[in-house]
């Protein structure tokens, strides 16, 4: 996605393993690049949510651990190193399961394949990730038809991703189709990633939208005034049941109560 | 209730016509009392939220016009004096069914009784509404039993009525009794009147409470934290339909959805 014009991801790695993020505790008033040479920066970037979002956390802590091996090689350290530092990349946020899966990928292909096979599974997640988005924005076209008024909370966008979102990815795609559309934006109380992410991404990628408190979308959907509530989602179970943000669980039940189609992405 | 020890009542006016209020725009930072002369002022602070809620804007609205019929009388003012002054006083708050209730009322004892019928008149709707907060209250405790967990939205506090609010009449009738509690108290975007008002007279009066976002209750709904939700209404019609404060609703549905008691006080 777009920022003042200019394409971004929201977390990236280069050949000499440095990993770059958009620095989220600074939007929206300041856009700025964090970047780290080493995985204990980024380990940090993680735990103090520099970088946040189910996806983004995951594919950061997938470069943390691509960037073990880098060190483990560059400075020829034992292997006590790789065990430590795995460790210390899983307990930066204890409930990310994308994290786990991505520290135990890279760590894998690196054990199997080195520092190179490390750095490859990497990127390969990164390019998952992107892809995974833009299907489920696909899928959630299919869904939504031409229903253009959407409702979503806390923050499931590009910035919680490496591109497109998961709840925002169906609305990125039909901007770009052209089909006219308004999000409400839920300010997502205590942290406001809603006012400080959702609000922000949307605004610099040409999206119409409404800040709204926590507060306003059941009446807006009691006045008939969104035709679609999309939200990502935290942890999904097998049996299909869904945690994500303090607060989803109200708009799911104002939903239902008055017959509006809610979608986890 | 009690502010620093000493009792208060939200607004009261004295024998001189002279109406004083928490000045509640400056709650929770600084406590002050604002002092009005004149029904002008008085408007004043009714429209720019010196004073709120259904219950306290009401009677201050029959401080007002009595305080008409004060300036009436000391400046021997002729009658369209009167007229001007009930229209200004009603433009205040156009939602505000208290004030065109306690505002006809004083008028017209007014009109017939003159400066001292109006007096009488705002005087006694000012005791009413203490009888009946506190009817509210006797009322409320019979069905709350010992349910000691309360949920509450907005502020239907005492700072809304007279003295003992709507929704925490009973609360603070029971913390009389020595019943505990705890109340959690939804922060009430976007004036934050949670946060700001119910919050702080609850603190000033001893009741243990935890201000919590808006998002919040369900969570704790489903968690079987709460044992009742209380909160005020702005309006009521004959069928028993409630409106009030946006967020509501939302908090309505969470509690049927887990068999929670919510009562409308």
């Amino acid at each position: 996605m777009k920022i003042n014009g200019k394409h971004y991801y929201t977390v990236w790695m280069d050949k000499e393993c440095r990993v770059y993020m958009i620095h989220q505790n600074e939007l929206p008033f300041r856009f700025s690049i964090f970047e780290s040479s080493n995985y204990k920066t980024t380990s940090w970037a993680i735990k103090e949510m520099v970088v946040r979002g189910a996806g983004a956390i995951g594919i950061t802590a997938g470069f943390a651990m691509a960037q073990v091996f880098h060190e483990y090689k560059t400075n020829n350290l034992n292997n006590n190193f790789i065990e430590e530092a795995k460790m210390h990349i899983a307990q930066t946020r204890p409930t990310a399961r994308n994290l786990f899966y991505a520290v135990d990928e890279v760590y894998s292909a690196g054990i199997e394949g080195g520092y190179t096979g490390a750095v490859n599974r990497a990127q390969e997640l990164f390019q998952e990730d992107l892809e995974m988005c833009k299907a489920i924005g696909e899928y959630g076209n299919s869904l939504i038809g031409s229903k253009s008024r959407i409702l979503t909370h806390c923050n499931a966008g590009w910035l919680a991703t490496i591109d497109y979102g998961t709840a925002t990815a169906p609305v990125y795609l039909a901007h770009d189709k052209g089909i006219p559309l308004h999000v409400w934006v839920d300010e997502t109380r205590p942290r406001n990633q809603g006012s400080r992410l959702t609000a922000w991404e949307l605004g610099q990628n040409g999206i119409r939208h409404s800040l709204i408190t926590d507060n306003t979308g059941g009446y807006l959907m009691q006045k008939k005034m969104v035709d679609v509530v999309m939200v990502g989602s935290d942890r999904t179970t097998s049996t299909g049941d869904v945690a994500n943000k303090i607060g989803t669980y109200l708009k799911a039940l104002a939903a239902h109560d008055n017959n509006i189609p809610f979608y986890v992405l």
